[in-house]
């Protein structure tokens, strides 16, 4: 992950840390979703009942990620920004580019 | 999952029967990549780095909804189409829902 | 648009004829909508307004091309379906193609 | 739109400016596709073929919808963390609603 921009305005936490509990909890329960719908499709279960599974997981994924930027903003961003100069305006474009991966 | 509609057109087997090995292969691997994106926030990484990762599984799991539906479509909903009457329009309700899950 | 393909099993009609006043209603108010854009931005209006406005027509197009979907696979592929054949699969398969172009 | 938060951190010019010109043109151009696909439904076109021109459309409004929050973000946004205070978050908090239609 060599195109990390460098991270000093970051401080020694990132912006997610005082949420890091809640994060583990909902990737943990990611997870089992995603077992569990494995497991609808080792037991032939009916394709839009998995769908409609998949669609609940990759919502919840889609929260974390939205949970993720906004602490990633409102932290190192905008810490970035306060400071000032290049690295600035390279956080904000890295974030952008995480704004665009989410878009697409 | 009383909403299903019932699913006599579908036959023994549902569409994605024949891909059963690969969806399970790759939902498997959507599981060890959420249990990676928990590690990464365990241990603190980068916000941007997470996000990465989080793009990427999202992207794995609409991938799998697109297979499905599209084994979905090619089998139960053809079979159903086939034979006419109210349960061809009940199946294409019921994938259109799901296409519009999938699109939100 | 050549690569469309061949369309006898759509008839004379094609699935959205019914709609037809609907969709064009639809498509002169996005229009509309796209042209008071343009205004805000010439007016030099709120940045996160226009996104507003910008976000309201993206909605309302994602409304026309789901409603067209509909119509198609209700009438033209349900139709291909009915009658089978390799016409049948080219019908699904493009079908599907466009269901990736909408949820890209 | 009485819920924009106050603007006075975003100067005299907004975020956008520099590039007036440039989203006055594309959104003439979107405009303009708009009212191409209203005549291919005058013309009763095939589905898919104005399936895949709503979807050009899209991805266009996409595209403009991401530069302009790009603009928000380097100029309002930033500006205002530079600043600090109350208003700091709360252009923060609105990008992210912004984000948030966005990703919708």
């Amino acid at each position: 992950m060599s195109e990390s921009v460098e991270q000093q305005s970051c401080h020694v936490e990132y912006g997610y840390a005082p949420e890091k509990a809640s994060y583990l909890r909902r990737l943990k329960l990611i997870e089992g979703q995603t077992r569990g719908i494995a497991r609808m499709v080792e037991n032939d279960q009916y394709c839009i009942d998995i769908l409609t599974q998949v669609a609940a997981v990759t919502s919840a994924l889609k929260a974390v990620s939205l949970g993720l930027l906004e602490d990633h903003l409102e932290h190192c961003v905008a810490d970035a920004a306060r400071q000032g100069g290049p690295e600035a305006d390279a956080k904000l474009e890295e974030a952008m580019q995480a704004i665009k991966r989410l878009v697409k």
